[in-house]
């Protein structure tokens, strides 16, 4: 609405400024110009942009992307990776904690895989250095995907495509859970999403973002949110305690970090989140407990930094997080390798 | 198994043939060549192939296909018709019945989505007319999507996105339930196999279906098999009863067609499943308890047809039936439109 209204109002002043004659428009572009020059440019920005992924194996990724999207790799045979981490959806699921096996209610919300490998270490918690040891915590875990490492490879072994697959790009006879964690975290590293405005921004052009994004990152940028969100990944560098001026009340009393560490200091301590494409991956929080980035940005500027943001600069920060939306992946949706006769056939409801 | 310990046969008479020198060489040839000429070759037969799809407007078939991939359209913002209709998987779900809501079991086996467009009627018991009608269904079905038309049009209706392509493809300013299920009747109208090996061999490519296949083939057709499983969809085209001539044994008694007609004479009736992907499409029949093809081909011939196959004919039906897996749709995973912030958000576990 703002955005509209503020349109309508350039249009009225250009129409004015036109019916001026050509000498008034000429003025307009020069002041336009000289507003350009003077806007702040790049300069050792703590953002950095997202490369494109390159150097993965494309059988591997191929194989990866089979296996991201097989339910086979859950107990019921109905969950995926891609249920809970949904790559038309930002990679998260939007919903405030995630559906596990047997409909059980997740303990926290789904963090989004998009640009994950660009994190220093995964989970909320921190408790998977990367994205191989990670990938095998869900498929066993028994609020998620409730499956086992052995029940998944004797699935595999039994499915002759992928017995082919894992041959073709691992060159071993049988198949291996580290395998499988291996090609899920292959894939995974190729769903980055470069070429967001904000990345165009700091590479050079100018033009990328406008007036209010950029006021809306200044505005981030030095009232210190930017000191947990940085690198490329705009967080995922570090560990922060969530409610740091003021304490977080949440019907979701998590340990954080203090359950992998057992130290209460770290109680509510979580690896900061990513905040690229925020914008897709609502609601917020390790609880989702925010429906709304407003809201988000509300929040974390009381508790983390003791700032009450007006209004308006909400609003501007909100405008200039959307420009972190970088270019989501695009790949054909895989088919999968069909069972065999021999294949432990899912039991959902036993 | 069998296959492997005939082409090791064939490889050593080649063997042989060829150590008796060119003469014998082409004395195998001439052989083999009027072996092939007095195969069995199509004359009206009662399957027919299966054309590509064509004549949708594309902007209508991507609205459709985001519509069909969207967990939004479900009450838990969990399931989406993807879900249980799978297009990595045969347009199946792979289990006896799915999971609906709340992890309910569902009453029935989840039929494929793909050559939908050729059955006669929607359904097991055929109540629905067509996929416009049947799209409505599982959105408000309490044990499936458990969303309602309302609720659905209001979240869709609160997507600027959505609002946009809506707005492009029907030329409407509000969004109605009609356009969304008539999206995704034209977006399943696409997803068509055509060029299966059985109809290119129908269209006269000969080498396109081996020895056994087309044994298969003409057991299945000769057994009268073929008396239900006709049409471009090998099924899809009549209401037939589950147990003619002996009586189907299942913990899963369904009324079938009797819950449309409301007739005792219509229990157990069903629609034809197709044969088409049927490889891939696992368990099988209206309660899933079949899970394998030999399993489902040996029953079916006892109870519809009073017929005990030999373990060989039913090898052979078994070869036939995999030849009815066709070019399985391939297309771009479709990036669903955010949220707003006015968008209602899912809560799965109210």
């Amino acid at each position: 609405m703002v955005k509209m209204k503020k349109s309508i109002a350039s249009y009225a002043l250009a129409s004015i400024l036109c019916l001026a004659g050509s000498a008034g428009a000429m003025a307009q572009d020069k002041t336009a110009e000289a507003a350009k020059t003077e806007r702040y440019k790049p300069n050792n920005e703590l953002i950095v942009a997202i490369e494109p992924a390159n150097g993965q194996n494309p059988a591997e990724v191929e194989l990866g992307k089979k296996l991201f999207f097989d339910p086979r790799l859950s107990r019921s045979g109905f969950i995926s990776c891609n249920s809970c981490h949904n790559l038309g959806m930002g990679g998260s699921d939007n919903l405030p904690t995630s559906i596990g096996h047997n409909w059980q209610e997740g303990p926290i919300n789904s963090p989004t895989v998009l640009n994950s490998s660009l994190n220093f270490v995964q989970f909320w918690d921190g408790r998977a250095a990367n994205l191989r040891e990670q990938a095998g915590g869900p498929i066993a875990n028994p609020l998620e995907m409730a499956s086992s490492h052995d029940l998944v490879v004797n699935i595999l072994e039994s499915i002759p495509q992928y017995k082919e697959e894992f041959k073709q790009v691992y060159g071993t006879d049988s198949i291996t859970i580290d395998e499988v964690t291996k090609a899920l975290a292959v894939f995974e590293e190729t769903l980055v999403t470069p070429n967001a405005p904000f990345d165009r921004w700091l590479k050079g052009d100018e033009n990328a973002i406008n007036d209010q994004e950029l006021r809306g990152y200044l505005t981030f940028k030095n009232s210190g949110c930017v000191a947990c969100h940085n690198g490329a990944n705009a967080g995922g560098t570090s560990f922060q305690k969530m409610g740091v001026i003021e304490p977080y009340v949440t019907d979701n009393e998590s340990a954080g970090r203090a359950g992998v560490t057992g130290k209460d200091v770290d109680r509510m301590m979580f690896k900061v989140p990513t905040l690229r494409n925020v914008e897709l991956t609502y609601p917020y929080f390790h609880d989702g407990a925010a429906n709304t980035l407003a809201e988000a940005v509300n929040i974390m500027g009381r508790l983390q930094l003791g700032r009450k943001f007006a209004d308006n600069e909400i609003e501007d920060i909100v405008a200039f997080l959307k420009t972190l939306t970088g270019d989501q992946p695009r790949f054909e949706m895989p088919i999968l390798p069909p069972s065999s006769d021999l294949t432990p056939r899912a039991k959902p409801f036993e």
